[in-house]
Protein backbone atom coordinates (compact mmCIF):
# COMPACT_ATOMS: atom_id res chain seq x y z
CA UNK A 1 0.00 0.00 0.00
CA UNK A 2 1.29 3.24 -1.43
CA UNK A 3 1.35 6.49 0.90
CA UNK A 4 0.68 9.25 -1.21
CA UNK A 5 1.10 13.41 -0.23
CA UNK A 6 -0.77 15.10 -2.76
CA UNK A 7 -2.43 18.38 -3.72
CA UNK A 8 -5.71 18.23 -2.13
CA UNK A 9 -7.92 21.56 -1.63
CA UNK A 10 -9.65 19.99 1.10
CA UNK A 11 -6.28 18.24 2.55
CA UNK A 12 -5.80 18.22 6.06
CA UNK A 13 -2.84 19.68 6.15
CA UNK A 14 -1.76 23.86 5.00
CA UNK A 15 1.85 24.34 3.93
CA UNK A 16 3.22 27.33 6.21
CA UNK A 17 6.93 26.96 4.96
CA UNK A 18 8.45 25.48 1.46
CA UNK A 19 12.25 25.95 0.79
CA UNK A 20 14.81 24.52 -0.70
CA UNK A 21 17.62 23.28 1.56
CA UNK A 22 19.63 21.53 -1.01
CA UNK A 23 19.39 20.77 -5.05
CA UNK A 24 16.53 20.96 -7.28
CA UNK A 25 13.32 23.23 -5.81
CA UNK A 26 9.90 21.80 -5.76
CA UNK A 27 6.46 23.99 -6.12
CA UNK A 28 4.51 22.72 -3.34
CA UNK A 29 0.35 22.98 -3.81
CA UNK A 30 -1.44 25.16 -0.82
CA UNK A 31 -3.05 22.07 0.87
CA UNK A 32 -1.58 18.52 1.22
CA UNK A 33 -3.70 15.47 1.45
CA UNK A 34 -1.97 12.42 2.81
CA UNK A 35 -4.15 9.23 1.33
CA UNK A 36 -3.66 5.08 1.05
CA UNK A 37 -3.14 3.86 -2.71
CA UNK A 38 -3.16 0.48 -3.79
CA UNK A 39 -1.62 1.77 -7.42
CA UNK A 40 1.09 4.40 -8.08
CA UNK A 41 -0.73 7.54 -9.01
CA UNK A 42 -0.98 7.87 -12.80
CA UNK A 43 -2.32 11.29 -13.46
CA UNK A 44 0.68 13.05 -14.96
CA UNK A 45 -0.79 16.71 -13.88
CA UNK A 46 -1.11 15.72 -10.01
CA UNK A 47 1.13 17.02 -7.65
CA UNK A 48 2.25 13.92 -5.79
CA UNK A 49 4.91 12.25 -3.35
CA UNK A 50 4.74 8.66 -3.07
CA UNK A 51 6.15 6.33 -1.01
CA UNK A 52 5.93 3.03 1.12
CA UNK A 53 6.49 2.54 5.09
CA UNK A 54 8.95 -0.40 4.50
CA UNK A 55 11.20 -2.16 7.22
CA UNK A 56 13.63 -0.99 8.85
CA UNK A 57 16.82 -0.93 7.00
CA UNK A 58 19.44 -0.05 10.15
CA UNK A 59 18.45 -0.38 13.50
CA UNK A 60 19.68 -3.06 15.43
CA UNK A 61 17.53 -5.04 17.90
CA UNK A 62 17.96 -2.91 21.04
CA UNK A 63 17.70 0.30 19.06
CA UNK A 64 14.56 -0.93 17.49
CA UNK A 65 12.86 -1.77 21.27
CA UNK A 66 13.84 1.62 22.68
CA UNK A 67 12.17 3.28 19.75
CA UNK A 68 9.40 1.49 20.04
CA UNK A 69 8.88 1.82 24.04
CA UNK A 70 9.08 5.61 23.30
CA UNK A 71 7.60 6.67 19.86
CA UNK A 72 4.78 7.92 19.40
CA UNK A 73 2.01 7.78 16.39
CA UNK A 74 0.85 10.14 13.88
CA UNK A 75 -2.34 11.58 14.37
CA UNK A 76 -1.93 12.97 17.84
CA UNK A 77 -4.73 15.68 18.48
CA UNK A 78 -2.13 17.89 20.17
CA UNK A 79 0.21 17.38 16.74
CA UNK A 80 -1.17 20.21 14.69
CA UNK A 81 2.52 20.72 13.20
CA UNK A 82 3.86 18.32 10.42
CA UNK A 83 7.39 18.44 8.33
CA UNK A 84 7.82 17.00 4.74
CA UNK A 85 11.10 16.24 3.64
CA UNK A 86 11.91 14.45 1.23
CA UNK A 87 15.54 13.84 0.21
CA UNK A 88 17.47 12.34 -2.03
CA UNK A 89 20.85 10.22 -1.36
CA UNK A 90 24.53 10.59 -4.00
CA UNK A 91 24.93 7.68 -6.29
CA UNK A 92 27.92 7.38 -3.67
CA UNK A 93 25.92 6.43 -1.34
CA UNK A 94 24.27 4.17 -2.55
CA UNK A 95 27.19 2.67 -3.80
CA UNK A 96 28.39 1.85 0.07
CA UNK A 97 28.00 -1.99 1.18
CA UNK A 98 25.26 -2.60 4.36
CA UNK A 99 28.24 -2.40 6.90
CA UNK A 100 29.39 1.25 5.54
CA UNK A 101 26.38 2.63 5.25
CA UNK A 102 25.47 1.79 9.18
CA UNK A 103 28.83 2.77 9.96
CA UNK A 104 28.35 6.45 8.42
CA UNK A 105 24.45 6.60 10.04
CA UNK A 106 25.33 5.43 13.02
CA UNK A 107 28.48 5.21 14.56
CA UNK A 108 29.34 8.60 12.73
CA UNK A 109 26.53 10.24 12.93
CA UNK A 110 24.26 8.78 15.75
CA UNK A 111 21.41 9.18 13.98
CA UNK A 112 18.88 6.68 15.88
CA UNK A 113 20.76 7.85 18.75
CA UNK A 114 19.90 11.41 18.55
CA UNK A 115 16.45 10.97 17.34
CA UNK A 116 16.04 8.79 20.67
CA UNK A 117 16.41 12.27 22.79
CA UNK A 118 13.50 13.99 20.81
CA UNK A 119 11.12 10.93 21.27
CA UNK A 120 8.49 10.75 21.83
CA UNK A 121 7.84 14.93 21.76
CA UNK A 122 8.96 14.26 17.32
CA UNK A 123 6.66 11.56 16.02
CA UNK A 124 8.35 10.15 13.03
CA UNK A 125 7.58 8.02 9.92
CA UNK A 126 10.07 7.56 6.70
CA UNK A 127 8.57 6.30 3.83
CA UNK A 128 10.65 4.96 1.01
CA UNK A 129 10.65 5.93 -2.35
CA UNK A 130 13.89 4.85 -4.42
CA UNK A 131 12.74 1.64 -6.05
CA UNK A 132 8.99 3.60 -7.10
CA UNK A 133 10.35 5.26 -9.88
CA UNK A 134 10.49 9.12 -7.81
CA UNK A 135 12.68 11.71 -7.97
CA UNK A 136 13.41 10.98 -4.00
CA UNK A 137 14.83 8.23 -2.22
CA UNK A 138 12.23 8.97 1.15
CA UNK A 139 10.35 11.29 2.40
CA UNK A 140 10.65 12.31 5.93
CA UNK A 141 7.50 12.71 7.98
CA UNK A 142 7.31 14.47 11.25
CA UNK A 143 4.69 15.29 13.88
CA UNK A 144 5.21 17.57 16.77
CA UNK A 145 2.39 20.18 19.05
CA UNK A 146 4.05 23.82 18.46
CA UNK A 147 5.63 24.09 21.53
CA UNK A 148 8.11 21.92 20.42
CA UNK A 149 8.93 23.50 17.13
CA UNK A 150 12.34 24.26 18.72
CA UNK A 151 13.31 21.12 19.41
CA UNK A 152 12.38 19.95 15.94
CA UNK A 153 14.55 22.61 14.46
CA UNK A 154 17.04 21.43 16.91
CA UNK A 155 16.81 17.88 15.60
CA UNK A 156 16.88 18.80 11.77
CA UNK A 157 19.77 21.72 11.89
CA UNK A 158 21.89 18.55 13.97
CA UNK A 159 21.29 15.91 11.17
CA UNK A 160 22.49 18.20 8.91
CA UNK A 161 25.90 18.75 10.21
CA UNK A 162 26.46 14.98 10.46
CA UNK A 163 28.75 13.03 7.88
CA UNK A 164 25.49 11.25 6.49
CA UNK A 165 24.76 14.30 5.00
CA UNK A 166 27.52 14.71 2.85
CA UNK A 167 25.29 12.19 1.01
CA UNK A 168 22.43 14.07 0.60
CA UNK A 169 22.21 15.94 -2.87
CA UNK A 170 18.61 16.93 -2.81
CA UNK A 171 16.77 18.26 -0.26
CA UNK A 172 13.50 20.22 0.03
CA UNK A 173 11.59 21.25 3.29
CA UNK A 174 8.10 21.65 3.68
CA UNK A 175 6.13 22.66 6.80
CA UNK A 176 2.64 22.54 7.97
CA UNK A 177 -0.19 23.73 9.78
CA UNK A 178 -2.87 21.44 10.46
CA UNK A 179 -6.02 22.82 8.55
CA UNK B 1 13.16 1.77 -13.61
CA UNK B 2 10.97 -1.13 -13.53
CA UNK B 3 11.88 -4.79 -14.73
CA UNK B 4 9.01 -6.67 -15.82
CA UNK B 5 8.83 -10.42 -16.99
CA UNK B 6 5.16 -10.90 -18.67
CA UNK B 7 3.31 -12.76 -20.79
CA UNK B 8 4.80 -12.12 -24.14
CA UNK B 9 4.29 -14.79 -27.19
CA UNK B 10 6.96 -13.43 -28.73
CA UNK B 11 9.36 -13.10 -25.58
CA UNK B 12 12.85 -14.74 -25.49
CA UNK B 13 12.53 -17.50 -22.59
CA UNK B 14 10.47 -20.53 -22.84
CA UNK B 15 8.75 -21.86 -19.87
CA UNK B 16 10.43 -25.50 -19.80
CA UNK B 17 9.19 -26.64 -16.11
CA UNK B 18 6.72 -24.53 -13.76
CA UNK B 19 6.36 -25.89 -9.97
CA UNK B 20 5.14 -24.77 -6.96
CA UNK B 21 8.03 -24.85 -4.09
CA UNK B 22 5.80 -23.68 -1.04
CA UNK B 23 2.95 -21.92 -0.67
CA UNK B 24 0.39 -20.64 -3.39
CA UNK B 25 1.07 -21.73 -7.13
CA UNK B 26 1.18 -19.43 -10.06
CA UNK B 27 -0.01 -19.74 -13.49
CA UNK B 28 2.86 -18.53 -15.98
CA UNK B 29 2.40 -18.21 -19.71
CA UNK B 30 4.30 -20.04 -21.87
CA UNK B 31 7.06 -17.88 -23.01
CA UNK B 32 8.46 -14.85 -21.12
CA UNK B 33 9.63 -11.08 -22.23
CA UNK B 34 11.53 -9.52 -20.24
CA UNK B 35 11.52 -5.55 -20.56
CA UNK B 36 12.37 -2.47 -18.89
CA UNK B 37 9.51 0.26 -18.12
CA UNK B 38 9.32 3.60 -16.49
CA UNK B 39 5.86 3.05 -15.34
CA UNK B 40 4.45 -0.02 -13.12
CA UNK B 41 1.80 -2.32 -15.86
CA UNK B 42 -1.46 -1.27 -15.27
CA UNK B 43 -3.40 -3.73 -17.49
CA UNK B 44 -4.78 -6.27 -14.66
CA UNK B 45 -5.47 -8.85 -17.40
CA UNK B 46 -1.17 -9.14 -18.37
CA UNK B 47 0.34 -11.81 -16.22
CA UNK B 48 3.65 -10.23 -15.18
CA UNK B 49 5.89 -10.15 -12.18
CA UNK B 50 7.88 -6.77 -12.01
CA UNK B 51 10.65 -5.82 -9.53
CA UNK B 52 13.33 -3.90 -9.69
CA UNK B 53 17.05 -3.98 -9.04
CA UNK B 54 18.17 -2.30 -6.27
CA UNK B 55 21.12 -1.63 -3.70
CA UNK B 56 22.37 -4.22 -2.14
CA UNK B 57 21.24 -4.73 1.41
CA UNK B 58 23.19 -7.36 3.34
CA UNK B 59 27.13 -7.83 1.63
CA UNK B 60 29.91 -6.36 3.58
CA UNK B 61 32.72 -4.36 1.24
CA UNK B 62 35.20 -7.76 1.47
CA UNK B 63 31.96 -9.48 -0.04
CA UNK B 64 31.30 -7.15 -2.56
CA UNK B 65 34.62 -7.28 -4.05
CA UNK B 66 34.64 -10.80 -4.52
CA UNK B 67 31.14 -10.82 -6.00
CA UNK B 68 32.15 -8.40 -8.51
CA UNK B 69 35.39 -9.68 -9.15
CA UNK B 70 34.18 -13.17 -10.23
CA UNK B 71 30.42 -12.66 -11.33
CA UNK B 72 29.29 -12.79 -15.03
CA UNK B 73 26.62 -10.15 -16.50
CA UNK B 74 23.57 -11.27 -17.95
CA UNK B 75 22.65 -12.55 -21.68
CA UNK B 76 25.82 -14.03 -21.82
CA UNK B 77 25.21 -16.33 -25.45
CA UNK B 78 26.08 -19.66 -24.19
CA UNK B 79 24.29 -19.30 -21.13
CA UNK B 80 20.22 -20.42 -22.66
CA UNK B 81 19.01 -21.62 -19.54
CA UNK B 82 17.58 -19.63 -16.76
CA UNK B 83 15.49 -19.50 -13.33
CA UNK B 84 12.57 -17.32 -12.61
CA UNK B 85 12.14 -18.06 -8.87
CA UNK B 86 9.57 -15.54 -7.07
CA UNK B 87 9.89 -16.02 -2.69
CA UNK B 88 7.88 -14.01 -0.53
CA UNK B 89 9.51 -14.20 3.39
CA UNK B 90 7.15 -14.22 5.80
CA UNK B 91 6.29 -11.78 8.34
CA UNK B 92 8.85 -12.78 11.45
CA UNK B 93 11.66 -11.78 8.75
CA UNK B 94 10.62 -8.51 8.04
CA UNK B 95 10.54 -8.09 11.75
CA UNK B 96 13.63 -8.74 12.63
CA UNK B 97 16.18 -6.18 12.65
CA UNK B 98 19.20 -5.83 10.17
CA UNK B 99 21.57 -7.71 12.51
CA UNK B 100 19.34 -9.95 13.07
CA UNK B 101 18.72 -10.71 8.95
CA UNK B 102 22.51 -10.83 8.16
CA UNK B 103 23.03 -12.89 11.25
CA UNK B 104 20.27 -15.35 9.68
CA UNK B 105 21.38 -14.41 5.76
CA UNK B 106 24.87 -15.02 6.32
CA UNK B 107 26.37 -16.02 9.73
CA UNK B 108 24.14 -19.34 10.06
CA UNK B 109 23.37 -19.67 6.41
CA UNK B 110 26.21 -18.60 4.45
CA UNK B 111 23.84 -17.51 1.38
CA UNK B 112 26.84 -15.24 -0.22
CA UNK B 113 29.64 -17.29 0.68
CA UNK B 114 27.79 -20.24 -1.01
CA UNK B 115 26.75 -18.26 -3.95
CA UNK B 116 30.37 -17.53 -4.44
CA UNK B 117 31.22 -20.58 -5.46
CA UNK B 118 29.02 -21.19 -7.90
CA UNK B 119 30.53 -18.07 -9.67
CA UNK B 120 30.84 -17.27 -12.73
CA UNK B 121 29.22 -20.24 -14.01
CA UNK B 122 25.89 -19.27 -12.63
CA UNK B 123 24.65 -15.71 -13.28
CA UNK B 124 22.47 -14.01 -10.98
CA UNK B 125 20.52 -10.71 -10.70
CA UNK B 126 18.34 -10.10 -7.61
CA UNK B 127 14.93 -7.60 -8.13
CA UNK B 128 13.23 -6.03 -5.35
CA UNK B 129 9.27 -5.83 -5.24
CA UNK B 130 8.23 -6.01 -1.83
CA UNK B 131 7.66 -2.53 -2.14
CA UNK B 132 5.86 -2.34 -5.80
CA UNK B 133 2.57 -3.72 -3.72
CA UNK B 134 3.30 -6.91 -5.77
CA UNK B 135 2.43 -10.61 -4.69
CA UNK B 136 6.16 -11.40 -3.97
CA UNK B 137 9.17 -9.57 -2.31
CA UNK B 138 11.61 -10.74 -4.14
CA UNK B 139 12.10 -11.98 -8.13
CA UNK B 140 15.15 -13.82 -7.97
CA UNK B 141 16.48 -14.84 -11.70
CA UNK B 142 20.09 -17.01 -13.08
CA UNK B 143 21.29 -17.11 -16.61
CA UNK B 144 23.64 -20.55 -16.95
CA UNK B 145 24.96 -22.93 -19.60
CA UNK B 146 23.36 -26.22 -19.99
CA UNK B 147 26.22 -28.38 -18.83
CA UNK B 148 26.07 -25.89 -14.97
CA UNK B 149 22.40 -27.36 -14.86
CA UNK B 150 23.68 -30.00 -12.06
CA UNK B 151 25.43 -27.17 -10.53
CA UNK B 152 22.24 -24.96 -10.35
CA UNK B 153 20.35 -27.55 -9.15
CA UNK B 154 22.87 -28.04 -6.21
CA UNK B 155 22.94 -24.27 -5.49
CA UNK B 156 18.38 -24.16 -5.17
CA UNK B 157 18.78 -27.32 -3.21
CA UNK B 158 21.94 -26.13 -1.01
CA UNK B 159 19.85 -22.97 -0.27
CA UNK B 160 16.02 -24.69 0.49
CA UNK B 161 18.00 -26.45 3.30
CA UNK B 162 19.43 -23.01 5.36
CA UNK B 163 18.11 -21.47 8.58
CA UNK B 164 17.46 -18.44 6.07
CA UNK B 165 14.30 -20.82 3.99
CA UNK B 166 12.58 -21.42 7.29
CA UNK B 167 11.24 -17.53 6.40
CA UNK B 168 10.29 -18.55 2.72
CA UNK B 169 6.31 -18.70 2.93
CA UNK B 170 5.76 -18.48 -0.54
CA UNK B 171 7.91 -19.60 -3.55
CA UNK B 172 7.27 -20.95 -7.25
CA UNK B 173 9.85 -22.59 -9.55
CA UNK B 174 10.00 -21.49 -13.05
CA UNK B 175 12.79 -22.99 -15.50
CA UNK B 176 13.46 -21.27 -19.09
CA UNK B 177 14.97 -22.40 -21.79
CA UNK B 178 16.29 -19.47 -24.63
CA UNK B 179 13.53 -19.40 -27.47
Amino acid sequence: MFTVFSDTPTGHWEVIHAAPYRGDPLSPPARIGVSQAAFLPSDPALWHLTGVPSYVRYVERAEKSALVSRQAGLGRPEATRAALIPIKKSAAWWDLTQDERRDVFETKSHHIADSLKHLPAIARQLYHCRDLGQPFDFLTWFEYAPEHSGAFEELVAHLRQTAEWAYIEREFDIRLARA
